[in-house]
């Protein structure tokens, strides 16, 4: 069968909602969001049901046809964005975005993969419950590439990253069985565990269709605070004394330097400085109860912080007086990105470390980094309570960027993750490898991981249909005479 | 090389303290500790580091050699038991035994994989902190076994099974590579979670070497509580009180039958029931507190068995006054397998579905069970609030073990797990697959699942070298003419 025949097999399958090889409805998909991958597709395909998807596969898998599943296309590493030879199809669930069950006695909703996360925050919210993980994409990241790609946010301190908020899933394997593990067991040893392997898997070894997912119970208030502290060990000492104290109550804990607060002022409007102080390192703490019987956040947060003033360990504090004030030291955290970006050119890098060793990381690379790349600078922010940094080396001053990232960026971004290494972390904390990753992660993993990620892979899909290129470093091939 | 001559080479490897081929040093570990399964074994190899069991799997790799590994030799399915070839060797970590290093800071202790339970306990015990899992077996159980079998036990509801306590491993997998996953990260999106596919896997993929697990801080008190109910559905309404009203500080909640009770005081010397009724059904209940800033276990105890007994859903209720009264209450739990096995012939089932489906399962099955095979009485108790029930089918009044099992062992547990599957349950919550359920396994599972579990097993033991036999039944082979 031609290619041809075979979309048009497709096309018939999946109809004309299903299915469209029209250009300019595949051009929003065939780049990443930061517009730094661009590829071709043969056609996107939107499947209706998990049987349609199966079909999909079946087909795809008998005639070696290569699929890249894609969520919300909000990913950072361009693990959704197919390569430029056009002869991949997109795979997309977006109509499948059904709701099937909210059950409150069991705090657990059961939905279709395509269901976009804030429409889940929704829904969940009206029965008095909550869905305990958000990012900046949440109005486009679906259910399904926020567990293929094990995504974290800011809430992971308390609930931990999708892997632990996913009590089910179903998908359809790369020879187009279905694997139904939706029923939500909190025991079952049979066997190695093909959840856990699906969640992470950007959609390399299967596309995950349905998923029951845990939910807690609505917050009832929350307290958040701003924390200056003077270095990066004050404020892992000020992480350890909350974790102590405020135990269960706390819910985030996010840690920037004095640098990106600066940067956020001076480019996104209505933010403003929440302290006084212009130096240091600050902390941004988020307390919540979800139950009447604990204690007000705010009391916590106020004997807390009073506690950590008078010890000398925060240096300036303040505690939002209403929920306007939270959102707004929050869109300070959630702007830092942006405010980066216009800044000037930065290399970015997903890092984590053991979040014991995370302080130290920060206060004895950065300067050997800025030293070594003279005019540099780093900004480091993010998720300390996870031991998770985004790790920005931004470009001298009046760099230009091209040129800038043409000399630098390979050899800067593999001395972090050289050091990163050192360390015992991860090169990819919560964004994936994705195909942006893909020759770092090959270099630096140990062979032992490499060879069994391969021996997976090609166990599992032997035809490399399922998203080719991304995530497992396969052995590289001949390069082309 | 003849196998003589491979198990010289290991001999040569591993010395005397390492190596041993002596019938009377292997009669203990070749029959599993239910005296249900007898094997052979050519030899026990016991390294003493991760570097010998490196040697030990490139020499038994190279050679087809197989080996069955064994922690504490108290699992519930044979899955450390060989086969009755002879032909295999066991292999022990019981000479790494190390405790390396318990960080009270972050709450972590690394271990070498052959660490007995109870001497881990006493390990950070000694450093105010405790590893909230513990089972039966805790005197010879080993850290490698319980990561290799995904142990549970009493204190899951509010801790998880071993896979939540596990932060890292280290591995030596089947081609002898070592898989170095020992640094505990929070957050790493570097593909396939090696750690997650390890823990439950039964030493069929690799041998878990060392560890990196969660602690949490010492008990300062507790309070246990027994209380009965009329119906499972009672006992369920009572959890799902407990959840919302006591959060966190909820420990234990197992469930068991009068009958089961009755059993304990007939066959257990020094116990004695705890409160007056006799019918129905019996919860006991530990609430626990680790930290000064919460309420005291018994006041909360108090209170909400008022609420439950004035609501008349708790139908009698004490609370142990000492902790020598708390004990005797787990006692009587603890007892129940020893109580059933004097009571007479039973089989036995390790069985899960939705913790929300549970007491229905119960109310709805076991009748019919009885009624299907007179005589029989289901005894069901255990762990309500994990949604995994202890399913025992008794043998009729003076039926003769072996006639019964003879007879009726297969239908009636081949019976049990037909419901449990159209529950969408699990046939082993908690015990694993080993060679004991291997065929109900692999009658029950739905292909998909089936078919990856095969293809993982055999992409990275490819030569069948690792615990042939069990947890994966693989395509059957044509008997010997």
């Amino acid at each position: 069968m031609s290619d041809s025949q075979v979309l048009e097999k497709l096309s018939q399958l999946l109809g004309s909602k299903g299915f469209t090889s029209d250009p300019d409805d595949l051009a929003p998909w065939t780049t990443d969001w930061r517009g730094r991958y661009h590829g071709q597709a043969a056609a996107l395909l939107s499947p209706a049901t998990t049987a349609e998807v199966s079909e999909i596969i079946k087909i795809a898998n008998a005639h070696q046809l290569t699929l890249v599943p894609q969520g919300g296309n909000s990913g950072m590493v361009a693990g959704a964005t197919p390569d430029e030879s056009g002869a991949s199809c997109l795979i997309s669930l977006r109509r499948m975005n059904r709701i099937e069950m909210v059950d409150a006695t069991s705090r657990q909703v059961r939905c279709e993969a395509g269901v976009v996360l804030q429409n889940l925050h929704e829904a969940v919210a009206a029965q008095g419950l909550r869905f305990p993980l958000t990012l900046g994409g949440k109005g486009s990241a679906t259910v399904g590439g926020l567990i293929s790609t094990n995504a974290g946010g800011t809430q992971v301190l308390r609930h931990g990253t999708m892997r632990s908020l996913v009590a089910g899933v179903e998908a359809v394997l790369p020879d187009g069985s279905i694997y139904n593990g939706l029923v939500p067991l909190k025991k079952d040893n049979r066997g190695y565990d093909l959840k856990h392997l699906l969640i992470g898997a950007e959609g390399t070894i299967g596309i995950v269709t349905r998923a029951t997912l845990q939910l807690v119970p609505a917050l009832l208030d929350r307290a958040v605070a701003w924390v200056s502290v003077d270095t990066p060990q004050d404020a892992y000492a000020l992480l350890l004394a909350a974790t102590n104290a405020l135990d269960s109550a706390l819910e985030g804990f996010e840690i920037l330097p004095d640098v990106a607060l600066q940067h956020v002022i001076k480019h996104i409007p209505g933010t403003r400085r929440p302290v006084e102080s212009e130096k240091g390192w600050h902390v941004l703490i988020e307390l919540v109860r979800d139950s009447d019987d604990q204690v007000a956040p705010t009391s916590l947060a106020e004997n807390f912080l009073g506690e950590m003033l008078e010890a000398g360990l925060a240096k300036d504090a303040v505690i939002a007086a209403s929920e306007t004030q939270a959102e707004a030291f929050w869109k300070i955290r959630d702007s830092i990105a942006e405010a980066e970006r216009a800044e000037g050119p930065a290399l970015q890098h997903d890092i984590s470390v053991p979040v014991s060793a995370m302080a130290r990381f920060i206060e004895t690379e950065s300067p050997q980094i800025e030293a070594r790349y003279p005019g540099t600078m780093v900004v480091a922010f993010g998720h300390l309570g996870d031991g998770n940094i985004h790790y920005h080396v931004k470009a001298p001053k009046g760099a230009t960027a091209e040129e800038w990232y043409a000399r630098f960026a390979q050899a800067i971004s593999a001395d972090v993750y050289d050091r990163v290494t050192a360390y015992g972390g991860s090169i990819s904390a919560e964004h994936g490898i994705g195909q942006a990753k893909l020759v770092e992660f090959e270099r630096l993993s140990d062979p032992a991981r490499l060879n069994a990620l391969r021996a997976i892979k090609l166990a599992l899909d032997p035809n490399g249909i399922m998203n080719p290129g991304k995530l497992v470093p396969l052995a590289s091939k001949p390069a082309a005479a």
